[in-house]
């Protein structure tokens, strides 16, 4: 997983060119190119130039580069909108089969939203947390970071 | 939208700690903690440490602390997993009303999924993209990223 590049990898081969594609922006650190099998127009992909199938496998420089570019990408695709009311986009990145990864290279989908037919399609099963629970939990989790 | 603060935004309160939260990680660029209404045991927010409503508002800098925080997050939580076969995770960020935003303040979702019926559940209607278009489309986006 940690190795720079993997043989039998697809979008590695696609970084290297020996698979096309459609190619819009690369920098030192990332590459992006246009999703084949899009869900809505403009639908495209970033992904660091570095073999590792999950995020918390991508060195921290890699990662950096990643939501400058897509910046970048959204202006292109014309989504710089001025308020929340008109046209939207997702930024969604998928880890492991139960979160619907397909391709085992780290992957940024964005993703123009225009209308509610095309896009992403999201499910939201929230729920009111219990607030003792919670806190308990931020604590676990603090201990682990420092 | 590009002032580092803004008096009403529930967001900015939270950093400013003028409203509680389950913080978790603070850098010099982001702040992260807990959801208060998660889709699962551990969803969490990554947010900037600037007021933008959308991720095209957001300066470079901010945006290039995101991951790697998204990552120091991951690992807190347990989801450094070494096959995608195991528990997964979610990253997304919603820009716009029609793409689920509700919260004006830029906030990058970490949603852990553990099992089908919690986290984020995903719709996804691609098709097949006609060729010839897409080249099209690329040769058009790469004429706005020139």
């Amino acid at each position: 997983m940690s190795i720079a590049h993997e043989a039998s990898c697809i979008f590695c081969k696609i970084i290297k060119g020996e698979i096309p594609s459609f190619k819009l922006l690369e920098t030192k650190y990332s590459y992006s190119f246009l999703d084949i099998q899009p869900t809505s127009k403009g639908h495209l992909l970033v992904i660091p130039k570095y073999h590792g199938a999950m995020l918390h496998n991508i060195p921290d420089e890699y990662l950096a580069d990643i939501l400058p570019v897509t910046k970048k990408l959204v202006k292109a695709l014309g989504l710089e909108v001025t308020t929340p009311d008109e046209d939207g986009y997702n930024v969604l990145q998928n880890n492991g089969r139960i979160a619907h990864q397909v391709v085992d290279h780290v992957h940024f989908h964005l993703i123009p939203k225009r209308d509610p037919e095309t896009g992403l399609v999201i499910g939201w099963p929230a729920r009111n947390a219990d607030m003792g629970e919670l806190s308990e939990f931020a604590k676990e989790l603090t201990a682990k970071l420092a």
